[in-house]
């Protein structure tokens, strides 16, 4: 099916970034905060599908909401498709590009290959991928791995907010039928590449120069907690040199891991969550909990650096009188984007440079099943999930056009199938 | 009145503290959680009414909640009081002396000054004041600030607990009038001198190698509210080199405060309470907010303490590209206890150390209207509002003999009055 009209001939990104600047601002915070199916996200999601059925596009919902608009080909058949796409909900108090620019950016390089005059000899889908940043459920790209079984069915429909509503409830009160949910072979074979646009998160576009770049993988990461054990005390009575106290520990660790990451190129060591027990103004605490978020391209570097935090930790926490416990929570390997679709987009935008991210992606989830790349837009702040993230209107024109270049390069070295 | 009974002759205050041992404990952080007016507080007071009853003591619960336990004299006239007791209350997971070992020594006292056969020219009274730590209400010593006026009835009548109850309908639900709370003339008119018996909260009398000592002051303390502000930025996109991490800069703030108070001596210095915002792991917190508590005996260093705090976080903040505001929350002077007063039990006994102590006290509150003292015992881990708080029995019972030779002595030394 071709497109049967063109009212968006002069559509801009900007222009549909700023049709949908009014929702879900967070007066509070600052900045968006777009939960996945909240009344802001499904707004958006009504937004998307308007847009999508204005191009013309096949626009519909699979099982794991996942949003699908389809430009199909002359035969009709799905399958080896060029899928471009994002998300639509935002962390809490995060920035206007994350997630909406891939998806208006995918609406404006299907003007783009319109106005080309091209007609797909493969079918181009815009996917609109749920709960991309994990801020309601708590598991980041949760589309995604429903989509490709990277987390059991049950186990998504029983993830709760923090109001106690499990994801099945409200997947349902949103028009899904939670039994449905799950690995979706079906849907899977439909695609051949995915391309994903996204706002850069960091400064590498900016210290080069450039408007957009390619990726070529998302950093490995983990988390550990650690836990200092002081001496908890009355704040009054208790003399310096008497003190067990774990928040001084902590501190001189927290120090230390700066320090450490410091020393290896490309390492990022985050602690951004600490919680001192019992917590009182007038109490030595007794016990520091804290959350160490650590990433690096080599995963070997990412357990060198745990391992290095941790004895340091010990050293610290022992000139304190104090005593640590470590343990990882959670940790994923480093995923290198597809390297014959990045050769090719590197031809088709020989301009842009090469960068990896250390933030997740759907991209990141679908790489074990087809092959996939991710495009980045200037952010000139270089800041990300936070109300200071900015892309400036000119670059955001200038990602849907590289957009449009490596789709249209996909689209016309594909095989026609079927 | 001269008590008509003695059947206590052979108590000891280990066996009283046994005898209480039960009540309150907390299972989850160990010690005992006996907040005021909760059912262990209340068992407490009834366990106290009892033992006063036993051995004649006439005893009642004026219009602020204190309960008072009158030895009277001959004449029955109540005025120029020696008065004694403590509180029964504790801190959330506090030990089983603070408090507790000043009412058990007063009962103590009693049967030790009855067995020697005295017959006061003075009245005698043991007062257990409510909610000493505040750690139910927010605001400690709450019971004595009602009878001097240092707290407005209105303000006290509308401090709410955690679960949003009033201190007026808890008052009201035990037993209490709280239209009738505030200052007290009446009562205050009776008391002639406060002598109260605490665990020490410390490790003076460990260095000292003595079993008592007596109180010379209360440290004066404030407590300082510093925000640094920083970047909230994306944990794992965000260089190290490209950070302005607060919590990095709230670090070595804390390291800084430490270091800072170990120059002066007899400072103390803590933050026990420290929020990183948002909060999130993957998330570099955009801002930390701390709470600095500090004490010195002269005030004049305590704020000095202070501004040097100040400069030295601005300082370290720029160093991570943040800034700090720094505000004070609340200051008290230090309490010098009553001179002549102290000179007394210096003579009464000879044996006992003059300490200071750096926590609050009743005795605190009442010194602006009668002359004060306290007596420490030992406690040989010198940690406390803890579990591991300790008083050896053997101490407990040189404890309650001291202040049996105290009391005997102001009682002695005293004009009858009416």
């Amino acid at each position: 099916m071709t497109p049967s009209t063109t009212p968006t001939a002069t559509a801009t990104v900007s222009g549909l970034m700023r049709d949908i600047s009014g929702i879900g601002q967070d007066k509070t915070r600052g900045g968006y905060s777009r939960p996945v199916f909240s009344t802001a996200e499904t707004d958006l999601r009504h937004w998307f599908t308007e847009q999508a059925a204005r191009r013309g596009l096949d626009v519909g919902t699979d099982r794991n909401g996942i949003v699908w608009a389809w430009w199909d080909t002359a035969t009709g058949a799905r399958q080896n498709a060029v899928v471009t796409g994002s998300h639509l909900d935002s962390v809490p108090g995060g920035g206007e590009f994350d997630g909406p620019l891939g998806v208006a950016s995918a609406l404006i390089a299907v003007d783009i290959l319109r106005r080309r005059g091209l007609r797909p000899r493969r079918p181009l889908a815009i996917a609109v991928f749920p709960e991309e940043e994990g801020s309601r459920f708590g598991v980041a790209c949760l589309g995604s791995r429903l989509l490709t079984g990277a987390i059991a069915a049950d186990k998504a429909r029983n993830l709760r907010d923090l109001d106690g509503n499990t994801y099945a409830d409200v997947a349902a009160a949103n028009g899904q039928d939670p039994r449905h949910m799950g690995t979706d072979r079906r849907t899977l074979q439909q695609l051949g590449v995915f391309v994903e646009l996204h706002v850069e998160q960091g400064r590498g576009l900016v210290d080069l120069h450039q408007p957009v770049a390619i990726g070529s993988s998302i950093l490995g990461h983990g988390r550990w907690k650690l836990t200092v054990n002081g001496q908890g005390n009355h704040a009054g009575t208790t003399l310096m040199k008497d003190r067990k106290d774990p928040m001084i520990a902590a501190a001189k660790i927290m120090v230390g891991i700066r320090d450490t990451a410091k020393n290896y190129r490309d390492a990022r060591a985050t602690v951004g969550r600490l919680q001192p027990v019992p917590g009182g103004t007038n109490v030595i605490a007794s016990r520091v909990d804290m959350w160490i978020d650590l990433r690096h391209p080599r995963d070997e570097i990412t357990a060198a650096l745990a391992e290095s935090i941790h004895l340091n930790a010990q050293v610290v926490a022992a000139e304190e009188g104090c005593t640590v416990s470590f343990g990882v929570e959670s940790l994923s390997q480093t995923v290198h984007f597809d390297t014959g679709l990045r050769n090719q987009l590197q031809t088709l935008l020989p301009d842009a440079p090469v960068l990896d991210t250390g933030a997740g992606h759907d991209a990141g989830i679908l790489t074990g099943h087809i092959p996939t790349a991710m495009l980045f837009v200037r952010n000139p702040t270089g800041i990300s999930h936070s109300p200071d993230e900015l892309v400036e209107d000119d670059d955001a024109e200038k990602g849907a056009a590289a957009l449009a270049d490596a789709l249209a390069g996909l689209l016309g070295a594909a095989q026609v199938i079927g």
